[in-house]
């Protein structure tokens, strides 16, 4: 038996013991270092989610660890290799998936959501969404591959090119890694945040920055674009007004990525979009290629991990630390599967 | 002197003497024939676009006809050549106009919204804007090529392609072109059309057509893709319900492009945007390769020319067009301004 974190039902996380079972055909199993939580974690403990997920649920999926065991029919691995997952299997024979979209395949199993996930110290899933991490990035750094790996899609399918100006709109820890992305694609960028504590976490990081609340951003963003307009706007906020604001923003055929889950509808300003041929993009997840920049990006050191990573905690803290990311008391908190930081 | 229709406020449409004036250096005098009325010319008519617009205004932008004069300075041109005019004139110096987006000029003068235009027998334009059309294009035809080259734009800006299936919102004049275009284009299409007289008309060109007041429009296009979703979808209808009903029609990585305008925001399901990675584009007016494109389409017959001018009118019965354009009793209307249907 090993330990883990479990939903049972809204607002019920318990640390649970967990059967090992060895590896089975094709599979991987991991020793989890550590596990980052994130926005679609909190969902599920607030009971968001309850239509999707099956309770108990072993919930996670940022998570990085060494390889435990191997098993049957799986090579390429061995015992002790460090590794991170992409946390997704497609079925393979959907429209999408036939497309070349696998990654939004119409029947995506989630890992982590739609099955059990990283919150627990031994962990068996299909070598074939393991990915290997190179020996000298440290387990901590790597529990960030997931989020920086959306970050790059959403940068990447954004289209944004060295010297763009690029607004992010929300600055959250995937505002601030898109951000990371950004600029390290060559691109200027202004963070729109309304929480005073992150403006000054991300002016420390050395984005411009803006609250959305107590500045007119249309007139800001128009200065700092040189009347031009941004090139490409984020929407990572999730919020009816930086919608409303956001085909403002950009400049004439310029891009706005939907980042945010936006579960109602919400108000564009259409003919805005109509007058100056701009371009809205969904973007959702990862691709194996957003993975593999991922990782290089954290061991080049283009994203300032201590910054980000505000707090790591024990397994059996995994609720405060729920609360604590809730109440918009930290950024970025890691679990420490392993229980190797509390040896 | 000679005869001109203007627009002088709200619902006051009056045939009017304008004197002629030799064109200008640059300038070539056209001898008006045709010239084909649409939306916007309706909004200039019914006094929605009077914060834009002086009065009194000589209207009409869809123009064919001959040279009558050859102002100083041009070049490339004689007396009797045929021709139609790409209304746009821009300042070459703004953001847009800089980065090669030219036809959407921050400062663009649309003629005969910003200027005056074609409902007058002799016009003076930029011969810059002049486009030649071949000899054997008969001019009432040609007096299609600004929309078909509306729909040419639209199609081009949505990417597209051979086999595609695409879906159109809105069955008026330019909702049809578009149709036509994609087809041509090796798209099957399915046209939505609320109203029954036109999805009658529609029909007998051959398209898929459906009533979505009547239908479960998704399902239908569900059924029509088996189970994809539609590559493309154009919003043309203007209605907020159409734009509510777009995201559900497209498939994984599908487009949609707002050719439609809409005066206030609308209401996007931003979530189904995100989850399938949509593509939402504004598309407006059209570049020179779409005139281009346009003239030789109506040169090879891929418009139903015959099924969508539904009446040619006299100049000074301008007024009596618009009311019936605006009442629906009409698909395209074309003014005789030279006056040779009635010789």
């Amino acid at each position: 038996m090993t330990k883990g974190a479990a939903y049972e039902g809204a607002g019920q996380l318990r640390t649970v013991s967990v059967q090992v079972e060895p590896p089975g055909p094709g599979e991987l199993q991991i020793a989890v270092a550590y596990c980052g939580l994130c926005g679609t974690d909190l969902h599920i403990a607030h009971g968001n989610m309850d239509a999707r997920v099956r309770t108990p649920l072993v919930f996670g999926h940022e998570a990085s660890g060494t390889v435990a065991a191997v098993g049957p029919g799986v090579s390429d691995w061995e015992v002790g290799d460090p590794l991170t997952v992409m946390p997704l299997i497609w079925d393979g024979t959907c429209a999408a998936c036939l497309a070349g979209h696998q990654h939004i395949c119409q029947n995506l199993t989630f890992v982590g959501i739609d099955s059990p996930g990283a919150l627990q110290q031994r962990w068996n899933v299909p070598a074939s969404i393991a990915v290997r991490l190179p020996a000298e990035l440290d387990l901590r750094t790597a529990a960030l591959v997931e989020p920086v790996a959306v970050a790059v899609h959403d940068v990447r399918r954004s289209g944004l090119q060295v010297g763009d100006r690029a607004v992010v709109l929300g600055g959250g820890p995937i505002g601030v890694l898109i951000a990371c992305v950004a600029r390290q694609a060559g691109a200027d960028v202004l963070i729109a945040e309304i929480d005073e504590s992150r403006r000054d976490r991300i002016a420390g990081l050395g984005f411009t920055v803006s609250d959305p609340a107590g500045t007119d951003l249309g007139a800001e963003v128009e200065r700092w674009t040189g009347g031009v307009g941004a090139d490409v706007v984020f929407e990572v906020s999730g919020a009816a007004a930086a919608v409303r604001s956001a085909t403002g923003l950009a400049r004439v055929r310029g891009t706005i990525v939907i980042v945010a889950i936006h579960a109602a509808p919400r108000e564009v300003d259409l003919q805005r979009l109509f007058w100056r041929e701009l371009r809205v993009l969904g973007a959702r997840v990862y691709q194996r290629s957003d993975f593999e920049r991922a990782i290089s990006l954290l061991s080049l050191g283009a994203i300032p991990v201590s910054e980000l990573i505000t707090d790591v905690v024990p397994l059996d803290r995994t609720g405060d630390a729920i609360a604590d990311l809730s109440a918009g008391r930290a950024m970025k908190i890691l679990v420490d599967v392993a229980g190797q930081d509390q040896a």
